[in-house]
């Protein structure tokens, strides 16, 4: 159900051939309802597609009415008629909906540096507008589809003594994906009614502990959007903890999903950091392993290579993370590997062949802080994929 | 001649049986003087090899009169037990050379994790002692491969009015080659009569500028080292200018070596920066790009992917380096393929297959400075190599 699990929302996914497979390539969400509310957050990347510097605009007021989405073509670095085309798909979607070009995101994806196709666009958002449906989520989760294998989507259903609440959401994204954001597109809506503020707190702190935590192959995105928006349609009134929690819950399934897409990958790698003095800490240095090519390198030919992932620890510099190298413990499936610095157990205990999860457990033994970053390991089929499809 | 070039040096390779495939793996090279000046610059990494702690003590006083060397071993991450390893290495190679320990540099490559096999060690040490020779650079550099597939070596002979001095050198790298240093040991002579000062703010000079702009995989070792050995045997007295120009030549050489040679790449990638408001901010853009997997892939598939440089360069932040993203140019191979951030002339007019060597120019419309960042194209090869064979 995605993004109309929620009541108050309609959507749906169509072909307007901008992929030249034929496969469906526009999506369209709008909010019925009563409420308007919507936050955004973007990639932090400073060259950045004509649809997020169009979006950031919309939602500074924390109200959208409707989210256009298109695969087949990422409008970025298109210049300045990038931008107006869209605009024009703005304008285009408002106009047929009844809505203000000033409450419509846009969000594109697919290849950087070509211009869209507005003559195959436009028609897409008119085809999409007549198919909307409240049962049209998981088309709409199809539609924003690249490289992805399956279509992400999450639910999550809150119920409480004065009634139930819903959290849904969609997402795309298997390459480029990397911290502040991961390269992908993710609409949630909620029939949750809270205000915009409420929900723009929600969405960050969601984000931060869960797309922002996915670090597929060091690459971010132009193109970088999750937006949440509220309907209000349940007439329940979570509180910012209440809707933090099911928000998170969601975005942490999407970006798990996204994981489980990776392009390429066999492996998906959870790289958790204990003993740190401070979250700050504990994911730098996450994120310097998940960096790590020669480390997915091994992962991917099943050889849990310790050695690798203590010189990873070591590039991060001291401003930032306390540690004292030999004292540093590293597991792997649970096999204490690397014990203060050294060798600890043999690394013939890890097996990685057995299961495409692997947990790499480090110890700064400098605090209490932790965190984990997923990544993938680096594969043949990665290389493949990211050489011979152009994006 | 490698590090026997210059006057003043003796080395030697011979095999010890460190290496499974019982290549030599030992190397030795002897400064016999007049003059013992030394300086060294070592990884950045914090996780260092017992070795590079032994040997930032040696060199501390400017001052050395021997280098020893093994591949088939790093002596990294193997605790107090692999420092008295190396301890027991610079101690048996001094006796056996009547010098001091504490003037014998101690340099290790291979797996990470693993003790050395000292019974196996010091005879090979007995054997290189007994081997030296004013024309063993060769075997040296033979001696120091791991994944390498050549020996990389440079000599630079400067002839002035008042006669001639050397600088020569000898490296090894082909894998986990990152800033600050690459992974590699370099040991380069000279017989021109410097101090060590001099000797120091040389190789320094000459590091920055070239092994520290060196970044295959973007992955920095434990155990990286270069030195530079003086002998004055020339009695030649170069200035600090010139004595950096001929390091630097040998140096620049090397490293491109290294490139040349990286684990499984089929191209070279020289991205160079120009416009830059600073040369620190012109070498954080082009370390951003050297470090893109997505970039790196398109170029082993010949796709002149330039909407991923243009990604690539927009993660640096706006402290570290200024530019607006409206105005950026990309060229590559000279055809500029992005102009003011949006599409520039046709990508197709890019032919990346014709050679190994591709030159990415970013304009940062921001300044005057500029710097040059190598790296390599991310292959199946590179995920073969680095996922069989365990270092």
């Amino acid at each position: 159900m995605s993004v109309t699990a929620a009541q108050g929302f309609r959507a749906a996914g169509t072909a307007a051939g901008l992929k030249s497979t034929g496969k469906p390539d526009v999506a369209l969400v709008v909010n019925d309802g009563p409420l308007d509310v919507a936050a955004a957050v973007f990639t932090s990347n400073r060259v950045v597609a004509a649809p997020v510097t169009w979006s950031r605009q919309v939602v500074a007021d924390g109200r959208a009415s409707a989210v256009v989405l298109n695969s087949g073509g990422a409008n970025a670095c298109t210049g300045p008629e990038g931008f107006l085309d869209t605009h024009r798909t703005a304008e285009h979607t408002a106009d047929a909906l009844g809505v203000s070009a000033g409450d419509t995101v846009v969000c594109s994806t697919g290849l950087i540096g070509v211009r869209l196709p507005m003559e195959k666009l436009l028609p897409g958002v008119d085809a999409a507008v007549a198919a909307l449906s409240a049962d049209g989520g998981s088309d709409a989760a199809q539609a924003i589809m690249t490289t992805d294998t399956v279509a992400k989507t999450a639910v999550v259903t809150v119920e409480t003594a004065s009634g139930t609440w819903t959290v849904g959401g969609m997402a795309k994204g298997a390459g480029m994906l990397a911290p502040g954001l991961a390269t992908m597109l993710s609409v949630i809506t909620t029939d949750a009614a809270v205000d915009a503020a409420t929900a723009d707190a929600a969405l960050r702190a969601a984000t931060t502990a869960t797309f922002d935590r996915v670090d597929s192959d060091g690459c971010m995105s132009t193109n970088d959007t999750v937006v949440l928006l509220a309907s209000g349609a349940s007439g329940q009134s979570p509180t910012l903890d209440e809707l933090t929690a099911a928000v998170t819950e969601v975005s942490a399934s999407l970006s798990r999903q996204l994981v489980a897409d990776a392009e390429g990958a066999s492996h998906d790698i959870a790289v958790e950091v204990v003993g740190a003095h401070s979250e700050d800490a504990a994911v730098a240095v996450a994120r310097a392993v998940t960096r790590s090519n020669l480390f997915k390198a091994a992962v991917f030919g099943n050889d849990p290579n310790w050695g690798r992932v203590l010189s990873a620890v070591g590039t991060v510099p001291e401003s930032v993370a306390a540690f004292d190298a030999t004292t540093l413990d590293v597991s792997i499936n649970g096999v204490q590997v690397c014990r203060a610095g050294g060798v600890g157990e043999d690394r013939d205990l890890v097996d990685l062949a057995a299961q495409r999860e692997v947990r790499v457990l480090v110890d700064l033994h400098a605090g209490d802080a932790t965190a984990i970053v997923w990544t993938n390991d680096l594969t043949h089929d990665y290389v493949h994929e990211n050489s011979a499809y152009s994006s």
